[in-house]
C-alpha cells in the first residue's frame, strides 16, 4: 500500500473506494448512502456534463426541468413502473417541523400531506402527465427534451458513485408520431452515449439490448453499453429504453396526424449518471491512484520547478509563461505548480493520485540545456526532451495518450471475453477468470434466473451485432440462435 | 389584451402569470407550488447559470455537490437557523412502498426511517458538519465552494419564478482564518451579484444590508441586492451573508493558525436563484411580450424570409447563409425561420412574444435593393440598412439595445426612488406611486414591524453608498442618523 491505497489486486474493491477518498473525488455524507461529490472529482464530472449536453443538443434536445416530488398516485399509474420503483422510494409526508415545548425540533403532525410525495427516482410519470398539455397534434412532434437532475432511490448497499441513493444524472424523455421514429431515437442515442464513453472517457463498450428480466420498468426494449471493469466485472454504463405507448397510455397522450386521426404517442427515456464516475475510475487507474483520459482531465498538464534559489524559480517562470500561452491557443489545460510550501517529490505523487496526464518538471540544468522532463501518467515513462516545439509535442502526446489508455482498455476487453459452451467451464471462468462470457442460453427467464442465482452472473446483453450461430444452451442443452453476453456486475 | 396577455397596466399580477405562460417560459406543475421551467425558459436560465459560473469560477470559487437530504438533528444545531427554516420544510419519513393487498399503492409503516430528513432549504448544515472533515489548519483557508442544486421552501403563496415550493440556485459557502476576510468574501460576492445583474440582466440594482429583522437564520449580516419592478415593487435579486462563526460553532470547525493557536472559522454563504427570471421578465418586458437584454437572449437575431415563389426563398437563403456565417464569427446566436407553415406576421408576433432582440426581414424588393427590414424589439421601430455591413451594424445595435434597457430601467428606478419625510406622505405615496421609498427610521425593529404591520412596506436595505444626514424617523419622530430604502415587496 502507498499513499493509503491498497494494491488493486489484493482487494480491488477496497482499492477503489481507497482511490475514491484519497483522490479528493468523493466521500460518504452522514446520509445513509448518499455521497459529497467533492470539487475535484466534481470538476471531472462537470467535463462529462458539457460534452454530453454539446451531444444531446447537436442531436436536437432541448433542456427544460421538471419537479423533485412526484404524487403518490401519478407514480402508481403506470403498473410495471411502480412495481419496478415502489421500494426504493423516498417518501415525503410532512412539509412543516415544529418545536415540541421541550426545546426539541419534532415533525408537525398538523402539517399531514393529503397525497404523499415521491422524491424522483426518474421522472417518466411526471413528465408524461405533462405532455399531456404539449402535445396535441403532430406539429407538436417530435418532442426532444433532456433533464440534468438528482434523483433518489433507496438502496441497501451502497458504493461511492456506483449505486448510491442520491445520484446526479440526465434523463431524456421523447415523444414521436411513429414506432419506427421512437425506436431509431432509442438507438440514437444509444450511440451519442457509446461515442462518449469510447471517445472522450476510452472506455470500451458493447451496445446491446437487456433481456425482457433485465428491462427498465416500464420500456418494452431496453438498449444498453456494457464495459468491462479492470477485475472482470461488467458495469452498465448507460441505457436507452424505447418505451412503445405505455406512458402515452397511462396518461393519456394522443396526437392528430395529418389525416386528423387520432393515436397515442410513442415514447423513448435515456440516461446516465454519476455512476459514469465509477466507470472511468475503474477502466484505467492502477495502484499509484487515478489515471485520467486527457479529454476529461480537468488539468491535461502540470509543471512542477525544481530549484533551490529565487532567481532559478524566476528564470523557470518566465519559460513556463510563454509555455501556457501557446498550450492555451491549443485549449491545453496547464497548471503551474510553483508552491513554496511542498517539496517536488511530494506534488509529483499528488499528481500522480489525482490522474493529471503529463507532468512537466524543469530545473536549472533543463534550463542550461533547453530540456524539459516530461512524465507521462499512464506508461509511467520519463523522457527528456527539447523546449523547442514542446507545445507541439505536448498535443500530440496528449492525443496519443489518450488513444493508448483507449487500446489497454479495449485489449483487456478483448482477452477477458471468452466463447463458453458448457456450464461448469462457465462457473469455472467466473471464479477464476472473470469477464464477459459469451454463452448459449435457451432464451427463457426461469434459465437467466436459474443461473443468476447459483453464480451471480447476469445476462448483460445480447449484443446488437450478433452473428446467429445454432447452439446449445449451457443449463438447459435446449437449442439457442445465438450467443448473449453474461457477466457478473457492478 | 393581444396575444392572451392582459395588460400589464390593467393588471400587473396577471400580466406577469400571462407573459410566463404564453412565451413558453414556465408552467405550474401538479405539485403544489412546484413549477416546470419549459425549454424556452430553461435556455435562460443556462445563459444565467454559465456566466455566473464562469464569474464564481474566477474569483476563485469550485463546485462541489452535497446531499439533497439533511438529517432533523443537524438542521436544529443553529438555533436562530431552524426557528427561520423550521415552518416550510418538506420531510421525508418513509423509504418505501408497498402494494396493500387490495390493489392499492401505500407507504410501507415497516419502512419508517429512524431519524426523519429535511429535504434541504439551504445547505449550510451539511456543508458545515462535512466542513469539518476538511479544515484543520490555516492551509486549508480560505474553502471557497459553491454548489448549483435544488431547494426546497414550502411556500403557501407561490407564483412562477418568484416564489415557489422548489427552486433552482446556486449557494456559496465560504471559509476564512479571520473575521475580515469573511467579510471581503461577502462583499465581494455581492459586486459579483451586481456585476451581473446590472450588467448581462440589465437590471439596475441598489446594493445594502438588511436590517436586522430581514438578516438570513443564522447571519451576523445579510447583503442584499434590490431591485424596483415596473409596478413600483421591489425584488430582493440576491443576497451575501456574512455567518461570523454561528456555523463553525454549531459544527465545531476549528483550525489551527500559523502560531498553532486553535480558533473558530469564519464564514459566509451566497446565493441567487430562478427567482433572477422573474426578475428579468418583471424588468423590461411590455404587453406584446418579452424584452430581452441581447446578452442574455437565446436566439439574438432571428430571421423571417417574405416570399411567394420557391426560387424567392432560394435567393433569400443562399444570402442569410453568409449572414450567418458572419455572425456566428462574431458569437452573434442568428435563427433563420423558414417554416412554410406559418406566416410572416405570425412568425413576426412569435419573436416579439419571446423578446427576441433584432428582427430582420426580407424580401424579394430587398434583394433587389440589396436591404433588408430591421425591427428592434425593445424599442418597437423598424428601419431599412443596407445589406452591406449589416454584420457590423447589428453587432452595433445589440450593444446600443443592452445599453438602452439597462438606461431605460435605471431612468424608471431613479424617477420611483423618492426621499420622503412625513409618514402621510409615505402612505399616499405606496398607494399612488409605489416605489423605493428613501426615509428616517429610528432603528427599532419594533418601529420596523408596525410600519410593516400599517403599510406592508419593509425595509429593503440600508444602502451601503449611505450618506450620514440626520433626521426624524417618519414614525415615531425620533432621530436617526440616515435615510433607508423602504417598499413593497416580491
Amino acid at each position: 500500500m502507498s499513499k493509503g491505497i491498497i494494491s488493486k489486486d489484493e482487494d480491488y474493491s477496497q482499492w477503489f473506494n481507497d482511490l475514491v477518498i484519497k483522490a479528493d473525488l468523493a466521500e460518504y455524507s452522514p446520509v445513509r448512502g448518499c455521497m459529497i461529490i467533492k470539487p475535484y472529482g466534481y470538476s471531472i464530472w462537470e467535463k462529462i456534463q458539457a460534452v454530453l449536453d454539446k451531444m444531446f443538443k447537436e442531436t436536437g434536445h432541448s433542456n427544460a426541468y421538471f419537479p423533485l416530488f412526484i404524487p403518490k398516485s401519478f407514480f402508481s399509474k403506470e403498473a410495471s413502473h411502480v412495481d419496478g420503483f415502489a421500494k426504493e422510494c423516498a417518501v415525503v409526508t410532512h412539509y412543516r417541523l415544529k418545536n415540541d415545548g421541550n426545546g426539541n425540533i419534532i415533525v408537525d403532525e398538523d402539517a399531514k400531506l393529503e397525497e404523499e410525495l415521491i422524491v424522483r427516482p426518474t421522472s417518466e410519470t411526471i413528465i408524461w402527465h405533462t405532455y399531456k398539455g404539449w402535445i396535441q397534434s403532430y406539429r407538436d412532434l417530435p418532442l426532444l427534451i433532456n433533464q440534468w437532475a438528482n434523483v433518489v432511490r433507496w438502496e441497501m448497499r451502497t458504493r461511492l458513485f456506483l449505486r448510491t441513493t442520491e445520484f446526479l444524472w440526465q434523463e431524456g424523455h421523447t415523444a414521436h408520431a411513429t414506432q419506427q421514429e421512437a425506436i431509431a431515437e432509442a438507438e440514437l442515442m444509444l450511440d451519442v452515449y457509446a461515442d462518449f464513453v469510447e471517445n472522450w472517457m476510452a472506455v470500451p463498450v458493447v451496445k446491446g439490448r437487456k433481456t425482457p428480466n433485465e428491462r427498465f420498468a416500464g420500456a418494452l426494449d431496453t438498449y444498453c453499453i456494457e464495459a468491462l471493469m479492470q477485475d472482470g466485472k461488467a458495469l452498465q454504463a448507460g441505457t436507452s429504453h424505447f418505451l412503445g405507448q405505455n406512458f402515452a397510455k397511462a396518461f393519456d397522450v394522443k396526437f392528430s396526424d395529418k389525416e386528423n386521426k387520432l393515436d397515442y404517442v410513442w415514447a423513448t427515456s435515456w440516461g446516465v449518471s454519476t455512476r459514469l464516475m465509477g466507470a472511468l475510475i475503474m477502466s484505467h487507474s492502477d495502484d499509484a491512484g487515478l489515471v485520467l483520459p486527457p479529454m476529461l482531465a480537468p488539468i491535461q498538464v502540470v509543471v512542477v520547478p525544481i530549484y533551490k534559489h529565487d532567481e532559478e524559480l524566476e528564470n523557470i517562470s518566465a519559460y513556463v509563461k510563454g509555455l501556457t500561452t501557446e498550450l492555451r491557443k491549443k485549449n491545453i489545460t496547464i497548471k503551474f505548480d510553483n508552491r513554496d510550501t511542498q517539496r517536488p517529490g511530494f506534488k509529483f505523487a499528488e499528481y500522480e493520485l489525482k490522474g493529471v496526464p503529463l507532468r512537466v518538471a524543469i530545473g536549472s540544468r533543463d534550463m542550461q540545456n533547453a530540456t524539459v522532463e516530461l512524465a507521462r501518467r499512464d506508461t509511467r515513462t520519463k523522457e527528456t526532451v527539447a523546449q523547442e516545439g514542446l507545445a507541439e509535442h505536448i498535443e500530440k502526446l496528449l492525443e496519443e495518450i489518450q488513444q493508448n489508455i483507449f487500446k489497454k482498455a479495449s485489449t483487456f476487453t478483448t482477452e477477458n471475453t471468452v466463447e463458453v459452451d458448457t456450464y461448469d467451464e462457465f462457473k469455472r471462468l467466473l471464479d477464476e477468470k472473470p469477464g464477459f462470457l459469451s454463452a448459449h442460453w435457451d432464451g427463457t427467464p426461469e434459465t437467466e434466473q436459474q443461473i443468476k442465482d447459483e453464480t451471480k452472473a447476469t445476462i448483460r446483453c445480447i449484443p446488437l451485432n450478433n452473428k446467429l450461430e445454432a447452439g446449445k444452451c449451457i443449463l438447459t442443452g435446449k437449442p439457442s440462435t445465438q450467443r448473449v453476453l453474461f457477466a457478473r456486475a457492478y
